[in-house]
């Protein structure tokens, strides 16, 4: 695999309406770090962001608790010969921006003539370094071409950034060290965390370098004065940590020590460090497709880029945010999206990080009690919206009504209790592909258990069988209805696992057994009807319909709640994205082929998809009845959401679970590759604009590694795997090739089992 | 009088190293509400700021109380054609901006190519109504000249606006009434005080009209297609409003009768209305001179119209900040600056507002007697910076030292004590200039004697005689000294008053008498050398002195700390400003003019002008000796602190002290007018340059005009007044004309006494 051929998000034209679009698909991060990708030069209309995974405050009463947008490094205000540069002034010549994915630097190569005539070639780079945590690279060289030229940059370390004016930092002190580096020290106003950036700024010993310290700003002004063709160089070398459990005066010592080490290195040894963890990193997931179209090969480096951005790796106390560190949409909380659409990537490329990120959910276990205990119920109830507590927090009130004044109760904490079953699932998911026995003996059995002990409290009896009443299902055009389908099959599913786990594994005499039994006999599942359809909730089926035409074509904008009130939607078959479709996805064994078939041409059709959680699943059933067209359509859909023209689509941060779903549709849809019941299924299912798909997959300790076309499939395997290609049983062993024979997948007689 | 002939800060280019000097130049108020002078389409370059008097709020421990910063009014997101407005991009074919200081009202008015080369007529108008102390309007009007065009403007209150970064404001609830008036509610973080601004944006009939609330913006959007030369408009009537003493729900009804009131009014109206309320003002308070510059005209103009602006007429609990309502510097804190600066202008022109600025000391005496118990003394020690509270607000630390990590503790607030005097030297003026006979009684008294008993308490003996150690004189670049001759003068003079006071009006037998005879027998007061040189402190005259030329060359800019420690400065004969120069203003009548000269021509090559409140003083003391062209020099030095061509002289405010000082120096400079134990004095002195001064003066209940040229000396006056023209006792009644005869005034023969 060669590197440099990954492709790249380019930027080949300066446009103030894609400013924040770009800000966060050019971002970078680390897991633990992330940097908006705004210009070094200011504008109204961007909006710059850094963020530390798992730093959250509340900016005060009747606030929500928020990932902190922390003081700014990005920031430079360049004046070349007395004229602030700005691109919206004077005449570009020549602009370049390219995100490389495998070196994971920023690259902006700009040829500007100042308003005053003068040609100059501004060119920066950025990283975050994949190596060491809190570390922020950033070179600016300028070029004057006419004439003699003084070029004036003034850049440090800017906490006058908020979350939309919400300050959530204290300055405590500003310093300038060996006058060389800048530290800014801060707390959370509610005194719960420490805050420190330092940064030196290297320039070439001609230049004139002053600091100041104003305004929360600590800058250091440099200042050079060249002849054509010489370039003003300046590397600024940053170093970001928090203590986010509690105030460590030590913290801003270590940063300090951390700075110096990497200012002594400097950038080029430092990027080299972060793309050899990074080389390993893609050698360990990248999936490589052959494509009519390169754009598909972009979508899927795009979103194992952004993986590897947002994942905080480093702290179990963290997990993936809705937009990962690329925003302040959703206030950085963590949603069902990171079991259900993030965490199967690393199921299947890092098991390492779905356990701790399933270990994150075992951590938040009180808060998850609390939550249920004050619902009246018992075992867990994990948060709708998750921070570093594990309290709910997601905000009582959804935003007040501006022409009504009310404000609506948030519906999705009180009812949305599917996440629950969620979470099992994907406990259970990560002890099938792992087979790792340690965690299911402890976390895994105490999450299951605990999530089973929540749905026997929730149910109630009705006429001698149990339901379960007022919930939400992933369709929130729909809320408050009885016996969900996606809930009630979850529900259930989560109990027979917490079942199987107990009686597998053993535990007290405590009744548990017996409950489950019980409520897995009398749990009422709604069945298919006769042409296949399963109903969504219990009232569903007897809703009026309407011309759905309109809001589809506007998908991901909510459209129909501007011309209905969230009442009136909900008295309709209108969904807002897949919720029996969902239910296809996550439990494909229970269901054949008929009847996935009979359900996605009865929902698709109601469903405007204002969820970017709705295409990818689409896609994938849609693959798995063999309907390639479709799948392609829809996956492509989900690239779109952040890869696609809107100027707007991604403002707030980039869409985390639709970068997940990129590789999900690759991998179980394209590749067919499924889990069910522990067994390791695969049926291929190549869209026909696709010749190739390949990518590395670990499984059950091992890695397999998969390699398609629409003929062949060669799998390799450093030791026996046993799995299942198109329902049939086959076991492989070094490089095994398989040739298509109709429907049926024929192993290659010459294969050689041990190279 | 022709008002429509005042001159006005007018900007004829585009230039953003003057944006933050424009928005404080040109900004709106009323005394209650300031508004900056920014565009309404953003810069990065440009600080938004909009101000209640009396609005203060601390943002966090370690933090400094401050004028909070409010939600924004002026800023317009202006789509032209899809194409964001910004001076920066385009072409500017025509600009041209004016404050006209008679209307207060703004205009600019833009003739713009953009990108796209569409030609765009973009006009503004705005004011803050001198009538309703809550309103401000803004008009625009946009008309394409090439073509159809479609014109989006969104605006709204956006409260993502912070000071520096510090929000003080909590979002509480954000409203749209009747499709048409926004209202936004926000509490300041300590629960303190609430907020609430109302808009209405009122725009055509044929114009789209929408709403939104996101990020603390409540926005409308407006949006309309005009063939050319059609214009689009918008009218938009905000009502600002707060509860600075606690919270209180019913603000926001009230706020949205009011906005009610206006918006049916319209913004022609309502110009109207204030414009006869601003044209009564002006009557009585203007100066006019006729001089070869226009500037000079130009500069009275603009600082009356800034002493109209800053001073909250409206609530004795609020005082005149040292920036005023114009920006941010020195937190909206209240010095000295009021009392010695500012104090006199409203004295004789306004003495009901010169009263209720007293009574802001007095209503604050208990905050003052808390200080001085911290501090061991008696009486009223008022805070050095002083806010809504009454208590010191001076930061007890100074900015940290960035290269040593130390901060230093603020020495005004510990030692710079003659505050307590200059504030009883206002009360004694005003006493002198109104015959306040009730208010002498009452407050006049109680803060002469608290501030006398302040000193009583705060002097030494030092073999028998009484000495002040340890304080600061006005010179901040002499700290901690003994015997400072301007605080011993002062005080000596304080408590003289007081007696005075206590013998006039009585009072309990409490010794106090007794007390104050003994301090002013036994005060030591520097006498004058042999030279007539007044030592500034014990020490002074043993300093070393530098060569100064270069630091007076960039006078206001501190530059001699970049060289020299504040403890190196400290042990050298280098004065910020006017000491000793200051006494000889306060107190002329204790010295001669042989005495003033001397002290004068020591001290001033010692003084590099480092502030403000310098220059203006020594043009006085200049005058007074006849040194016309010294005098006139100081006074455009003066000017010139906000009108000169630095471009970020002001970018935090205006110099308040320095415009109440451009007036002192027209009227006690020039026109020579001093209180001198309560006697008018009237020693002209027009530098060779003016041809005629004449402005009102009210003194002891009525009116005088005073009409000068360098020969004749008019005086208008409805009842009769005794004054002395250079030192002669005179009468005025009705029109009185007196010409100048070598260095004696004589009456003219034919004037008409009850005309």
């Amino acid at each position: 695999m060669n590197y440099e051929t990954l492709n790249h998000t380019g930027q080949a034209r300066f446009d103030p309406h894609y400013h924040n679009k770009y800000a966060t698909l050019m971002a970078a991060g680390n897991g633990a770090l992330g940097v908006r990708a705004t210009h070094e030069e200011a504008y109204t209309t961007q909006t710059r962001g850094m963020y530390l995974a798992g730093l959250y405050h509340r900016a005060g009463e009747g606030e929500t608790t928020e990932l902190v947008n922390l003081p700014d490094l990005v920031g430079m205000e360049i004046e070349l010969n007395g004229e602030l540069f700005s691109l919206l002034s004077g005449e570009i010549l020549g602009y370049h921006r390219e995100l490389c994915f495998a070196r994971g630097e920023l690259t902006r190569v700009v040829d500007w003539r100042s308003a005053q005539g003068q040609r100059f070639t501004i060119k920066s780079t950025r990283f975050v370094s994949a190596q060491r945590l809190g570390l922020f690279c950033l070179r600016l060289a300028i070029t004057p071409h006419d004439d003699t030229a003084t070029v004036r940059v003034v850049t440090g370390i800017d906490a006058t950034q908020t979350n939309s004016g919400r300050q959530h930092l204290a300055e405590r002190e500003l310093r300038v060290f060996d006058n060389r580096y800048l530290q800014g020290r801060y707390r959370t106003l509610d005194n719960n965390a420490d805050v420190t950036l330092c940064c030196a700024c290297q320039v070439s010993p001609q230049a004139q370098v002053s600091f100041s310290a104003k305004n929360r700003r600590l800058l250091q002004h440099s200042q050079q004065t060249l002849t054509a063709g010489a370039s003003f160089t300046l590397e600024k070398c940053a170093w970001v940590s928090a203590t986010p459990d509690g105030p460590d005066d030590n913290d801003a010592a270590q940063s300090l020590i951390r700075l110096r080490e990497c200012a002594a290195a400097g950038y080029d040894a430092l990027l080299a460090e972060s793309l050899q963890t990074r080389r390993a990193w893609w050698q360990g997931a990248r999936v490589e497709v052959e494509s009519d179209s390169g754009q598909d090969q972009q979508a899927l480096d795009f979103a194992l880029y952004h993986l590897h951005a947002m994942t905080p790796r480093h702290d179990e106390r963290s997990s993936i945010a809705a937009k990962g560190l690329t925003g302040e949409g959703y206030k950085g909380h963590v949603f069902w999206d990171t079991e259900v659409f993030l965490l199967p990537f690393y199921l299947h490329t890092a098991p390492g990080v779905a356990r701790q990120l399933l270990r994150y959910r075992w951590l938040n276990l009180a808060g998850a009690k609390r939550k249920a205990a004050r619902g009246g119920w018992q075992g867990a109830l994990f948060p709708w919206e998750s921070a570093r507590s594990g309290d709910e927090e997601t905000p009582p009130f959804a935003a007040i009504n501006i022409r009504t004044g009310l404000r609506q109760k948030v519906a999705s904490a009180e009812a949305e209790h599917h996440l629950v079953a969620d979470i099992a699932w994907a406990v259970a998911t990560y002890g099938q592909a792992t087979g790792d026995a340690s965690f299911m003996a402890h976390e895994g059995r105490e999450l299951l258990e605990e999530t089973a002990r929540f749905w026997l409290s929730r149910a109630q009896e009705v006429n001698g069988r149990l339901e379960l009443h007022d919930v939400i299902g992933p369709d929130e055009y729909t809320e408050h209805i009885n016996n969900n389908a996606y809930t009630s099959y979850l529900a259930h599913y989560n109990v027979a696992l917490a079942l199987e786990t107990r009686r597998r594994v053993g535990g007290p005499d405590d009744g548990f057994i017996a409950q489950c039994e019980d409520f897995l006999a009398r749990l009422f599942l709604p069945a298919p009807r006769p042409d296949g359809v399963i109903a969504q909730d219990d009232t569903f089926f007897s809703k009026p319909t309407i011309d759905l035409t309109r809001y589809r074509a506007q998908a991901g904008s909510q459209s129909v709640l501007l011309d209905y009130s969230r009442a009136e939607v909900n008295e309709m078959q209108i969904l807002k994205q897949a919720d029996v479709v969902m239910l296809l996805y996550m439990l494909p064994w229970r269901f054949d082929n008929a009847t996935v078939a009979a359900n996605l041409d009865y929902y698709e059709p109601r469903t405007i998809h204002d969820s970017s959680l709705s295409k990818a699943i689409h896609g994938i059933v849609a693959a798995r009845c063999g309907r390639h067209d479709e799948a392609y359509r829809f996956w492509r859909a989900g690239c779109e959401i952040d890869l696609g023209d809107a100027p707007h689509s991604s403002d707030d941060g980039i869409h985390a679970a639709a970068t997940g779903a990129i590789w999900l549709g690759a991998v179980q849809g394209f590749a067919g590759v499924s889990v069910q019941n522990g067994e390791l299924h695969v049926t291929p299912s190549l869209p026909r604009q696709w010749q190739r798909l390949a990518f590395p997959f670990c499984w059950q300790g091992g890695t397999l590694s998969f390699a398609m076309t629409h003929d062949t499939l060669t799998m390799t395997s450093a030791r026996a795997v046993r799995l299942f290609i198109n329902g049939m049983a086959v076991d492989v062993e070094g490089e095994t090739v398989f040739h298509r024979d109709g429907n049926v997948w024929r192993k290659e007689a010459l294969c050689n089992p041990t190279r």
